[in-house]
């Protein structure tokens, strides 16, 4: 096996399935992406200040939802380089990993 | 778009819904974290030795939750510095990552 | 508290559980592993071209689960040298993250 290097992606998105599943379209039938998964978050906030509760209950309205994927670096640049003009700044997550082949 | 380095942190837990709550009420109103998700896992285990069973049955009694957030390394810092008083020793990992504003 | 260095891992599978308890067993009795978290994914597809359809019904059928975990870089790379064995090519994800003990 040959360590090969990949880079991770997060996307951060909250649940509108619209969205979503036009960016898992985006990644499975136009950048072809080695594989993806998405998960569901059981809470949480962003940076829009629309969380202001000082309970916990209000954010369970509107659950945040995780995509991710990994892929050879450069494809991974043209992909995010995509995403960029569906995706709110900063809410695309990336960094260096390394996998066998 | 602009690439911004930042720091991703995870911090694992077990469904302590109270100490959950406080954690995350820190990052909201203390911290003012740039965006915070939380995730139950399905199952795990953790260092303690408390699932030594051989099946995954008893497993499922104390589900693990993970608390993941990012933002500017200095202000992370900062954060995990305060974390680490409040989270047991090892439960918080951290590494370099990047996003695009 | 000291920085100190680990190997995050994520492992990639469908929900065919014998196979994550298996592994799981493997993490939990013999490598020993400092902890271990398992999300389950809500939707996603791998490189095999199983999920071809254009919408995303079909690709509930079969959830994604991710076995994740972190310990010292040594320790992981002999786990993961092992897991190798049992689990396919490109299908474990692994990168340098800290913690603080």
């Amino acid at each position: 096996m040959k360590e090969t290097e990949v880079t991770m992606v997060r996307i951060y998105l909250h649940e509108a399935k619209a969205h979503m599943a036009e960016l898992m379209q985006f990644l499975h039938d136009e950048s072809k992406v080695h594989g993806v998964t998405v998960f569901r978050g059981i809470t949480g906030f962003g940076t829009s200040g629309k969380f202001h509760s000082s309970t916990l209950i209000d954010m369970s309205l509107d659950l945040p939802v995780v995509i991710e994927f990994y892929d050879e670096p450069d494809k991974v640049e043209s992909i995010i380089e995509h995403l960029n003009t569906r995706v709110k700044p900063g809410h695309i997550v990336y960094w260096s990993a390394r996998i066998n082949l």
